[in-house]
């Protein structure tokens, strides 16, 4: 259930369960010629609707603003400062838990390292004073964990076959053709002020590779995973 | 057209025309018993996605958490500080720009004094370092400009007769009855710790007296007027 | 009484009676070619002593900066930034209330939007810590409530008729002539970085009509209106 | 001549001869059973009333809130923290440049070490943006230059014998009696958190031993000491 | 060279060459009962001396205060927040680039997540600003890329078998026996407050099979590998 | 004791006697042709060493940034925004005595005045917090109290006869000759943007009367009076 299509009334009642609530953390972010820049967006707020069907919980209003490095000079990206993100993040956080909510579960459909630790800082910031259960993670890391297993190349990575195959289970109309194959260029530990360099074609991976069937059972394995360690850690 | 939707090179292309962005900025907020909390992102979400359309515009991913004083205790009312929603829109504007847009509406569905000068200054300081045109207004105060000739009562606020009729017109399946009529209770210039009490029944106006029609209609006027202003002003 | 002029000793005889402390938050600002810089610092300041005066209260030292949108660049405003102000009437506060004081009234020469808004967010961040009664208001709002009744035009507005009459009857040697007459001209929406246009001659209304007998009357009124509020809002 | 009483007309006539704007900075601070909360207000605007006399140079507003360390505990001290006085600071002198000014010298009636070191690090931030000529300094210490030589005892300090003589020639009927004689107890370097009992009294040195007479010699010192520095530095 | 062993003159001289400058970043944390508080110090200020004298470059004063996550509660870590570690590290940056350094690697003994990411922001805010050349790197991470070839266990990690044959070859007086063996315990995306919990032995890894041998061969093969990069991306 | 150099282990039984912690605020910073950049540096550290030892303390790893004014433009000078100070100090501080610490003695190599306010501010907010007691000094103001009796000049100063003394009795191999003599030049309370000028030579003193005798005279001497206010003021 979606936060934002509830009244004050179905709010309050709903809250007397004690439910999860999914945070999802989108961003709009350049992914090669072939996806939409919300591709950060519709993952982790497909995953958090289907993972509140599955546990009776529910999902706040999503955020589609993120931090973004290595793709922020690309047309499309649209970012924020990670400081911004993280008060963002921290300020939503309070409120959910000033209703009440005492189990929150953020889904961040963007991995990026300065990113990940905005959120990591808004997240220990509020445990600091409050004693609720919080988990962060982000659907393509659990993605990687299984990336093997379904025979995607180890080296498939931004927009590339796992993110082309979500979003055409997801959204198929907004997959362009061709799709074509991409590559990451390491830059081997030096900052640069050009990371866009890093994605001669704007993307990672095999692309051209991903097919509808394994979009879904990819998100079909991130939900399982998700559902089995919510259930476990916070006793849902 | 939604930006998240687009890949890049559909953006690339789309800039060139030099189209109007507009930039929805919600808020997820107690609305009284019979609106949903999400009333004050479907209002300008919907207005900007009828203004891109009549002005080949585009239309920014939504923002959909604002700062909030009277309702701030109210289930339901999830918000941040002011400071926060500062730095956010001027990441986003910020952003924007550096794409190359030069024309940009900010609609809040929001009309808070303080969420409102927030977003003042955020464009404020845009407009001290870039050369773009910006305009910043509340649907709110163009419905206010209006209701008379429609119809609605001067004391018409929070939740009351224009929002309930808005929201039947976009989203009936979200409006829960009975409506019921609700006042607003000046608390003249006391700053208080329970703002709250300035709406016992949490809204403000005659919502049982809305209908759909009547909401098409103020959406359709406040379409019309933004359309026009924003012809004029940025030479559409 | 101000508080400047009291010793400790004095102060801390007269914190026992439990008074109420006028805060006068003035500002430095262009007020066209008749009035002088210091007009929003003047009302404030005199209505804070006759308050004290009549309600047995006490005066904090003034605040004569405040902050500005529309007349920033004119010659004469004297302006800081929004969240020093924010931070400076915070800090006064606390120190006000670290004294024992349970009583403020805040009364602000300026009524410019953000200015307020930094204004309410500061009383709203004390209101958070301590359990004191602080009101927030600008003698400009209470004048507009009573100007109908008083003849002034609708159209009255910043260095206009209400204010000029009442700084002629404040200070009459400060006021020069002609005081002629001026036009607001509305921007619409538009965010612009020059809203100096907004006041083609500097001010708005119609100066030349002011008298000291409309400026004590005003004054006068504005005073009672006050003292009425305080007195039944704090229990004096 | 007080910006406050000018016009903008008056202004910018005065300013297009480059004169010399003196920023009294006062604070309103426990001074011991003698003095007024105001003594450092009026000493440092008193002397910038003098010297834009003799110089032809004008006099900003006045701020009244300082930081205070050692005698925050006290009744009657209304401190800001100390970044707000460097903010705070720092706006004034950027708006004051921004009117075109090129010469700005900052009379700070307080001496504290805290206190000063904010006024110092708002000027080196102005410095470093613009091409003014700033002077910093309280006339405390230039009082201490001179205090040997006029027979003040070495260990005078804050509410003393040059305190208690200078608001004497100013305000006469601020000064209470008895005034009596205190002493500084010094802590060798503990940072402690109840700082008042170095002032066992309130204050520290002969105030007793203050009259007018010196109090005028005092103040005309310090004027031709100013005076004479500021038309060398500033080439006045 | 240490810079801080240098004279200006000296330094002066010696930034005509354009060396490579190299700034340790070291922390204080708990690293088992066997290692030093100082081990992440002691690692980044060899490797630097050793690289400096390679390369003809210099090294910076070191910093020796991370940002810690998950040891933060373990006795002897000393940690700053991510902010704070942030902003000390853009302005030593700032300062080396104001001297004219035009190369500069930041090597990191401590590898957390936020860690890192501070640096990182660090390093971005200053390339925004200056042409410069910075690499970011943690020999943690460079020890990782080799230890499968060394023969360390793949789940060797804080405090284990890398870092104790690192400090063993470093301080060998500064390992206490004896070493054992620890394990990492993972939470599985929980943001818990007690991280320690992860560390039931303080650190995790096989620090019994350490030896200085091990040791020595890796702090060499660090240096071989950090000294091939700076060559090849920096020109040297 | 160096914290550094003891585990976990060592720390926690350490902290049973609670000891006093003494915590090096070193500098980089020119020091005319004659002395090393680290100056600032090996002072207070030397110092803490040996007043550790004396009184069974332990010492914390040091800083070696600091804050600079007058000498912030000549080469060799490596500082940091004053906050970034205040904020650096602020948090080691708050980890040590979340370690159990109880007395620490801040020991700053450096006296600038807004280094010395930063670092003021910084204990002060840890004072409104903690329970703990906290000296803050610099041994350059002890040198001061008792340099006439050791028979170095008045205006003996930065990098003078004082320091080069102390730095020849503590890291001999590290000066430079021929060592000369400079001259201070007061700029009467102008704020310059080159404040180096003061420094014509880069330092201030008889360094050339310096000797290694005198300097281990100094440094005992300092030795000696710290280490008999803290048996004083801190119970030791």
């Amino acid at each position: 259930m979606r936060i934002e299509r509830m009244t004050t009334e179905e709010l309050r009642k709903a809250l007397t369960r004690d439910p999860v609530v999914f945070l999802p953390i989108g961003a709009t972010e350049a992914h090669g010629p072939h996806l939409p820049l919300g591709t950060d967006s519709l993952q982790p707020e497909a995953m958090a609707d289907m993972l509140a069907d599955r546990l009776g919980g529910m999902v706040a209003p999503p955020i589609r603003y993120g931090h973004h490095s290595s793709t922020r000079n690309m047309v499309g990206t649209l970012g924020v400062n990670s400081d911004t993100l993280r008060y963002l993040v921290r300020d939503v956080l309070e409120s959910l838990v000033s209703e009440g909510t005492t189990k929150i579960v953020i889904l961040s459909g963007h991995a990026g390292h300065v990113h990940m630790a905005a959120l990591k800082v808004a997240v220990s910031e509020l445990l600091e004073e409050y004693d609720v259960k919080v988990m962060l993670l982000t659907d393509y890391d659990i993605a990687r964990e299984i990336q093997g297993e379904l025979g995607v190349p180890e080296d498939d990575g931004h927009g590339g076959m796992v993110e082309t195959a979500r979003v055409m289970a997801l959204a198929p109309e907004l997959v362009r053709e061709p799709r074509g194959s991409g590559e990451f260029v390491d830059q081997r530990y030096m900052m640069i002020p050009n990371p866009e360099i890093c994605y001669p074609r704007g993307f990672a991976g095999r692309a051209d590779l991903a097919t509808p069937e394994l979009g879904r059972r990819i998100n079909e394995r991130i939900a399982d995973i998700i559902e089995s360690i919510v259930r476990e850690r916070m006793g849902v």
